[in-house]
């Protein structure tokens, strides 16, 4: 048992990502386990994946699980990074010993339940395009996807340019990725009616996704869809939210916190507090 | 010997990144010493080094010089990065024989050479702001300089949105970025002539940066004053271009190939040809 922490304050979920980025996805998890106790760890001393091999992805996914698991007790990991669920699922369920959950299934079985078309636009960082790992998990639920890598996204939401009326060259950008991936679709006689936020810095896009989506596209956030389906598997429900006046969060990271601390508040909708190092070697 | 090079061609000059926008600092050197040999390494599988620790980037461009003067036999090491030239020059220079240049000198001498005002702006990615390593090299100058983090402009060029004229959104992103700085210098009583290009990404917004800058803001590029004090050092001169048909260049990468061919090409102005895989640990 972890020193600081009660035994009887419910079960630790740990939650990890190779940055902050999955700082939306504990957001979406608080909100639905505000009971729960919560390790986050952002692997940022070796961030980004997306442009490392599946071996490497692997094998450094699987040290912060064991991390996660092993050394802060957590009960159920969250992968709250695209490319790590895309290319190391299975390397991290190996590696530790207690249930694991990406974020692409849920992501997938939420745009399944949404689209009556059965036709989505997956928006996604390059590598998790790269992967398909959305395309697949969608066709396995009769969805056709069309996928579309929009690398301008995170640095805009990075720079705090989240607003579309202070910074209109968010929604610009924006609509010119749709109408490409809406083009791609048409061209393949698809008729998308869900557009699925596959990247977790995206959730603070939100407004401008609403003003810039064609009416009536329904917006699946992957993050939302993963707290959902952790809450149902632990078992957890909002409920308990009254007895627990605040979240109980640790955040670890393996490399300068500086801007994990500056820009994670922002993501988390917290305070993410003292963000502690930690060293996993390599 | 490195084999498959005639002894009688000319030096190797290495030439390192951490990723391959240093590429730009080679076209810049090939176009200068076109009858020189060059081996260039792009350190992809521990890139960004901007968001590491200074000790974690030395130890990295240590290994990454070693490779290029001891294994590709280099005479003189161009560090093309200017993260490891602001923070890591020293323990380079520590790590091997041979002489070696970062990018910052260059740059801030070259500015020295074209501001009458003696102010100048920088602009830079985050990291290369954060370490205030051109305001320290312009101060040794007399020259004071405002440095301005333009986070989204590598993202933009990895795009591709580099015409100003096929896509807007990139000069209205560099006119927010001038402004802010502008007005910042502004604030402080400085009346900027010069604007340098404090990353190795920037030289293909040269268009981008010529329609947007101040009516008679002198442009330096920090890749062509590089180049320009590395042929004065080796002392070899474009003359020897009509002798030299095609220029020799070896491209090495310590991970995934795949976005450096995709991309090389564009920085470096001519095919980057089969970019060699190698392993520096870690």
């Amino acid at each position: 048992m972890e020193p600081g922490r009660e035994a009887d304050s419910g079960p630790v979920i740990g939650v990890f990502d190779s940055g902050f980025g999955g700082l939306t996805v504990l957001k979406a998890l608080v909100k639905r386990m505000p009971g729960a106790r919560f390790a986050f760890l952002g692997d940022t001393a070796r961030l980004p994946y997306g442009s490392k091999s599946r071996r490497t992805i692997a094998r450094y996914a699987a040290e912060s699980a064991q991390f996660l698991a092993n050394q802060q007790g957590a009960e159920f990991l969250v992968i709250a990074c695209n490319t790590a669920s895309a290319l190391a699922l299975d390397a991290i369920q190996d590696a530790v010993s207690v249930p694991v959950l990406g974020v692409i299934e849920p992501g997938a079985a939420a745009a399944a339940a949404s689209s009556t078309a059965r036709d989505v636009l997956v928006i996604a960082t390059e590598a998790t395009v790269a992967s398909h790992a959305y395309a697949a998990a969608c066709r396995e639920r009769g969805l056709r996807a069309v996928e579309k890598a929009c690398p301008l996204l995170v640095p805009l939401v990075e720079e705090g340019w989240v607003n579309p009326v202070d910074h209109p060259v968010t929604p610009e950008v924006v609509r010119i990725y749709l109408n490409e991936a809406l083009e791609e679709a048409r061209a393949a006689g698809h008729s998308p009616d869900t557009l699925v936020l596959g990247c977790t810095h995206y959730p603070l896009l939100r407004a401008v996704f609403e003003r810039t989506a064609p009416e009536g596209m329904r917006i699946i956030d992957s993050a939302e869809a993963t707290a959902e389906e952790t809450a149902r598997r632990v078992g957890l429900v909002a409920a308990s939210r009254a007895e627990s006046p605040a979240a109980d969060i640790r955040c670890f990271a393996t490399d300068s916190v500086e801007k994990f601390e500056r820009l994670g508040s922002r993501f988390l909708g917290l305070p993410v507090g003292k963000v502690e190092l930690v060293d996993l070697g390599g």
